[in-house]
């Protein structure tokens, strides 16, 4: 995009992330919900639901992509990284959420954001079963279900870890003690926990109706996307030694920067 | 309904009972995601959304019932028992699932169960935001989305705990060394477990989709509209001792029989 601000090529961006989510949500929902026997082991392998599903959606995502923007680069789960030569690099998710998935449950989503020299500057999630999409700007996160008209996102106040409502997808992904003990440290604490969620979470975080999500071991194509989303709406993301989670990494995010500070403390034991 | 045959009042209960989540639907969806101050501590309160919801579906629910069979009883959660003069009585949790609800995730459901003389006969959960409906008629079960056409569902095949999906809604719900040994002994075994899910988890195991669902401690509201969706596709529900599960308690839910009674000697170590 030679000559174009930034703000104006951010908004090209947008504008192609909610046309690549329009091409893979179909793609997806043809494979969504289809039992398959148990017997069936393939269950990551070449071909159960969520593999054709994930595997189709990222295929279709990054053959738009290089006809919008044949400078960038793409990174999928699936296919790898398409190195660009522009700044921009794009960072595809098709199916965050896969066990959730594979049980039928619609807390999964697509996840497609775009880092700028490595900083993440641009997300959206797609969940194509409830029709819902959340998105950033530059400036704000919006959120919009079955086409309907945008609203803006925007955290909860909540200061203290006792008033705060606590998510982690699963339990078990927490390994060894040091991780078990960051997640007892704040559940113990928190005043409601639940299980479950993967990128759906984060977007719920984002509206204001969860207040704290930490998680291990992420990989930064679970990550990316709702960084924006996230920091947008108000809230605060980061490692849980507080440095960029753009990698992925272990997870903490917030959305209030108070409970941040607090929670970085308590499972630092500082 | 004096002179009519039990399946035509059946079918009259069917009709009935889709037109009361017709008006359920919108008076709950009201009061979803709106978010709360954390600061206000009446969750569970008069004045938190998840209960304006509650009891205005319910008080919806019963005086549209009130009309339609002016002589069938009603139980709900919120206002009490309505005692009625025919076998007929009507059961009615708005919503299951709001710890899900007061998050924002979707897996809650308004449940509308029938009992006739003690007995389930007719069962539907309603999920308004997806716009999602599971009901029994006498000889299925059945499945819509948004309105489209209904699709007959079924259970999955599966014989053994290790090809198991297994949920249940929350790990912590399950007190003391027995109940949680109950559920260690089927969760180290299965293939897959994911936590969440209250009705919603029920029909996806209708839906041939999870294979085995236990939960303890559970009111007669939170599974009686369950029991007949479950039995009509296929699937067995019982008490951990293998009892009627209509007046709730300990349940056991699997899609196929044959991991029933595996499941049951394994949890009652015979």
């Amino acid at each position: 995009m030679p000559g174009t601000s930034p703000a104006a090529e951010l908004q090209a961006i947008v504008r192609v992330a909610h046309e690549l989510a329009d091409i893979s949500g179909p793609v997806i929902l043809k494979h969504f919900r289809k039992t398959m026997p148990v017997e069936n082991k393939a269950i990551g392998g070449a071909f159960d639901p969520v593999t054709k599903a994930d595997r189709g959606a990222e295929k279709a995502i990054s053959e738009a992509l290089a006809t919008r923007f044949p400078d960038h680069g793409i990174v999928g789960e699936e296919f790898g990284t398409k190195s660009g030569t522009s700044p921009y690099q794009w960072i595809v998710d098709p199916i965050d959420g896969t066990r959730s998935f594979i049980i039928g449950s619609p807390l999964w989503g697509t996840l497609i954001g775009v880092l700028k020299d490595g900083v993440p500057v641009f997300g959206l999630m797609d969940q194509p079963f409830t029709g819902e999409r959340f998105w950033s700007t530059d400036k704000a996160a919006y959120h919009s279900v079955r086409g309907g008209r945008p609203a803006r996102l925007k955290t909860r106040e909540c200061t203290r870890i006792e008033d705060a409502v606590l998510t982690t997808t699963h339990p078990e992904m927490f390994e060894g003690p040091e991780q078990q003990s960051a997640l007892s440290t704040l559940k113990e604490k928190a005043r409601l926990t639940r299980y479950g969620g993967d990128c759906y979470a984060y977007c719920l975080l984002a509206s204001g109706l969860i207040d704290i999500i930490i998680e291990p071991g992420l990989k930064s194509y679970d990550i990316a996307a709702l960084i924006p989303i996230i920091e947008r709406a108000g809230g605060v993301i980061t490692t849980w030694t507080g440095g960029s989670p753009a990698s992925g990494g272990n997870i903490i995010a917030t959305g209030d920067a108070r409970l941040h500070e607090d929670a970085l403390a308590m499972i630092n034991k500082l």
